[in-house]
């Protein structure tokens, strides 16, 4: 099969959904929209479908060179040819809902006031995130998914998928992620909304009008401890280690000395450029929030009990977020639900572990 | 021996050394100011004296109670009896140069300008603080010190005196620290400076006469930020794992939902009444640039063998910041050096690894 999706510029598509979405928070969306991108083809059977969902930063532009240039952040995994087959497989994946890359968030017009909702969206959390993908796979005419996948957050929406739809759902890739953030992951969330919120230029969340621009400074610190986590710390030894930037010595300023110092403040000041300092709050939020064993009174077995899929756990050797550990207790809960899991730790595919090259940059 | 110094309160004493300090950076201080304290009594051949280093956001109030009221920081540690016997030693311990606790740094009088220095004080080097300890010692009649003692920047102070002072030196003890920060080390002492120095009121460094008051926003995201590497994240899981902080469930608001945000932002709101904005700029560049095997060509060993001392290290089996594999790779290289280091883990006090009790509280 002639893989023609390969060839020609992937676009990104909406669809906008017109009846209400009931949220966990008590509130509802009555429209909203949902940017996705797709490859492959859905075959005759309807039966190849795999919904992938992206990590806290990403899009719907998994694979390819999008119209506006840019390529996919999963681009080596998903293609004809490559793990995610596109010549087997119809992928698809959406910009989840709070998010700032095409879906309904807090940037969106808020039909009350005709302005952007800024902090007037309401709190979500990722079962809301999923239940609001799931009038897109109606429009698509599946019933039924091959698999589901995500990474870090992606992998909790891929869990809360198979809580929410166990008949639809026939088997769950989880690649570094949690059934719950526990308290460090917790804290250094909150540390980064707290660094947004402090920043002036958030004005309460209602900047998008401001000539002053988006709050850079906080979402960049925000960033920057985004990045630590994303890196282990053996990682960041063998690319920075104590390296000067440029000077032969220490500059006695507090300006950009050490490499990892340039490093992270270069992360840190181009991500407003790309990225929502609200939507930022509301999807560390979601990812705090969630707790995949909460429905079960904190059983985590009888949680992988109530649905129906295989699952198969991906850890990373070097991840200090998700550590492989964590990972294992998830996948002896699932397996103590007879759910045969398989558990596979992963070596980093460079020396950094998540965010080495311009490909995988917008994984997390 | 009757300890009459743990019975009556402690008083902070002040040295003003009026000869220049030459700086590594290049500069000079032609006057400055240490505050320190003392405990039990120099004996008669004045070979009983151990100078303890605070860490970062410590004091000279090491034990007892100050006439301000306050317990010292390490008060069950140091007392009659204890293990820093007062009734047998004679402790000393002095606020580092750049600090905000009695010695000269930036809220000090600029000579030149009448007004506090801010970022017109010099930046400094662990040496640079050691060496203006020196004429301390020469105040009290010491030539030579029993030991010498620090815990986390503490130890490098020590370190750096062993170094500078090799013939002063008998003993070296060394807690929880590093003979040099490491690339995620350093990450978090800069990500910390860029949330004050992002803070508006920060002012470039010069808001000690700001009716707006200091930039303690970015000074809070800076410690909360220091208590997560304060904390193992086993710790962590077991004083807050995910536990609500008063509601029943979540308030689906950005405000405090869990009682880990609630404890670091308690923690990061108050910091600022107690610690200065640009000593913390100060000291976590300070602690940056210590590289104790920088003058003998980045060789540890050498190092060690250019000082005189012994050592004794101690590592916490759950400090992540400077883990009991990199204190054992620095011991390894004092024993090289025939230094014949002993090496001790220390289990945390309690669940929290060094922050739990208002006791501990001001060690780092």
């Amino acid at each position: 099969m002639y893989a023609l999706g390969a060839l020609t510029a992937q676009r990104t598509l909406f669809h906008t959904v017109d009846e209400p979405l009931p949220l966990d928070g008590g509130q509802s969306l009555a429209r909203y929209t949902v940017a996705y991108q797709t490859w492959g083809q859905l075959n005759a059977d309807r039966s190849n479908a795999i919904l992938i969902f992206h990590a806290l930063s990403g899009d719907s532009h998994v694979a390819g060179v999008h119209e506006d240039g840019r390529t996919g952040w999963w681009d080596f995994m998903v293609g004809p040819g490559l793990a995610f087959d596109t010549n087997r497989y119809f992928i698809i994946c959406a910009n989840v809902l709070g998010g700032c890359k095409g879906s309904t968030g807090p940037l969106s017009l808020n039909p009350a006031t005709g302005r952007p909702y800024g902090t007037d969206f309401p709190v979500l959390t990722i079962h809301d995130m999923v239940r609001a993908q799931r009038p897109l796979l109606r429009l698509l005419g599946i019933e039924k998914l091959h698999a589901v996948k995500g990474a870090s957050m992606g992998g909790m929406l891929a869990l809360a998928f198979a809580q929410l739809y166990p008949e639809m759902t026939d088997r769950v890739i989880v690649m570094a992620s949690a059934h719950a953030n526990h308290a460090q992951a917790i804290a250094w969330n909150e540390i980064g909304r707290r660094a947004i919120m402090n920043d002036p230029l958030w004005r309460g969340g209602h900047y998008y009008d401001s000539a002053l621009g988006p709050p850079k400074h906080g979402l960049g610190v925000a960033r920057m401890i985004g990045h630590v986590t994303y890196i282990s710390e053996g990682a960041m030894d063998r690319k920075f280690g104590r390296s000067l930037q440029s000077a032969d010595k220490e500059s006695f300023t507090f300006g950009i000395d050490y490499s990892v110092e340039s490093y992270l403040a270069y992360q840190g000041s181009i991500f407003h450029q790309r990225f929502d300092a609200n939507s930022y709050l509301y999807i560390t939020r979601a990812i705090d929030y969630f707790d995949f064993g909460a429905r079960t009174g904190g059983n985590l077995t009888s949680a992988f009990a109530l649905t129906n899929a295989r699952y198969a756990f991906f850890s990373y050797s070097a991840d200090w977020l998700y550590s492989p550990e964590r990972i294992k207790t998830m996948a002896h809960a699932a397996q103590a639900a007879g759910r045969k899991p398989s558990i596979t730790g992963l070596k980093p595919r460079s020396a950094m572990m998540r965010s080495s090259s311009s490909r995988s940059r917008k994984r997390n």
